[in-house]
């Protein structure tokens, strides 16, 4: 049977070394070459799909920014670890308001997350709890160190979503957290108490295989970050501010 | 004060082209230089960021590679309607396991399509109904047609996200929408009847108002595809026949 999964938009008009990319891009599927495995040389790419040399690395270079493929100097060209995975995909990069943008993936993160946290609950793993706690105290080190959290925290969310076993949601949790800095950067002590509080709550329930107790922490924890973006515009820091 | 938002994963310590790219994105964001504006020459750009034009020329490659630019032959190198959105950021198309995938991107519509749906039913304009009818119709035409109708599936299901009036929620969309043609090719005449059906209460749920038939619409569109996995799963189209 034909793959009966299209390439989202082949593009097959666009340059050639846009259609040369896609035929590598095909290769790396169809000859199982996985993530980390060496790439057959330019010559030998250039003579499979019949192209010349340069057109070559002009494909590799495009592949290269779409993390697809890396080029270690003097040993080739590799597929990467997170084969095809952007960072900040959707482009929030560019989006001026970012307090709108805050709320927004916060509207998300509420009716998402707390299903999230009671699915782990459900699905963990007992090999699975040691890092979850492992991960829960890292935020709580890199706090009291004086450090921004953002990046330990983000490690936690994404962990607790592993934890269902679906392969998607722990891809979703990074996009969902963009800009998570904001809150840690301008909240002060009490409500990081609380973080950290909700964060202990959420990680023992799921490490109890309690949905309805992980769900509600994680409800309560969302709810109180909601709470600071609110209590934000309120005093004053508009949209223009905070965007820089 | 500052812009509080760091650049996701900022990289400076990566090649040259990469950093200029990063420079030049910045020059997008600072000013204002919208989507679908012209970009200053490659003569500008290399004095104002003070390097070569060769590395202007590598760094715009990597920035069309990411969908932030595009180089319009005669004319000059333009800010992309689609600023830095990427189609397949997930990098779902290197994903072995498409049925796995699919249940897995099914478990997550099932549970966040009908609270959009709702949300949609509670906050779309006056003005939406009509494009919302008009994207509902369009999927029973082209399935009239005889012809592919995940392009226009997915394009109803992104205007339903557009009517909650998140910016972010019709992004996310495409991305769990990923492979609905999977379920269309395989279909048989019954179902999609059925989609049709669903489909219709959903759009005049939205359009009267009414949060809760558009919920239980949604949920029961959603679940009925859901058990179609299910039934391919028992035919005996285990992954590797789905996986082609």
């Amino acid at each position: 049977m034909e793959s009966m999964f299209k390439t989202v938009q082949q593009k097959n008009d666009g340059p050639l070394s846009e259609r040369v990319a896609q035929q590598i891009s095909n290769l790396i599927k169809e000859q199982n070459i996985g993530v980390g495995d060496k790439l057959p040389n330019e010559f030998e790419l250039a003579e499979n799909l019949n192209v010349g040399r340069g057109t070559i690395r002009e494909a590799v270079k495009l592949l290269v920014a779409r993390n697809c493929l890396e080029i270690r100097r003097g040993k080739g060209t590799y597929v990467t670890e997170e084969l095809g995975k952007i960072d900040d995909p959707l482009g929030f990069e560019y989006v001026k308001d970012k307090l709108r943008l805050a709320k927004d993936l916060y509207e998300i993160r509420v009716q998402i997350e707390p299903w999230i946290a009671a699915m782990a609950a459900e699905r963990i793993q007992e090999e699975e709890k040691d890092e979850l706690r492992r991960r829960c105290t890292a935020v709580e080190e890199t706090i009291s160190t004086g450090a921004d959290h953002g990046e330990t925290d983000v490690a936690l969310h994404q962990y607790i979503a592993k934890c269902t076993h679906n392969d998607v949601l722990p891809e979703i949790i990074p996009i969902i957290t963009y800009g998570i800095d904001l809150f840690t950067r301008i909240r002060e002590k009490e409500p990081i108490e609380n973080t950290l509080q909700y964060h202990r709550v959420i990680t023992d329930a799921i490490c109890s295989n309690d949905p309805e107790a992980a769900r509600q922490g994680m409800l309560d924890h969302l709810k109180s970050n909601l709470w600071c973006i609110n209590r934000l515009e309120k005093m004053g820091l508009e949209s223009e501010a905070v965007n820089g």
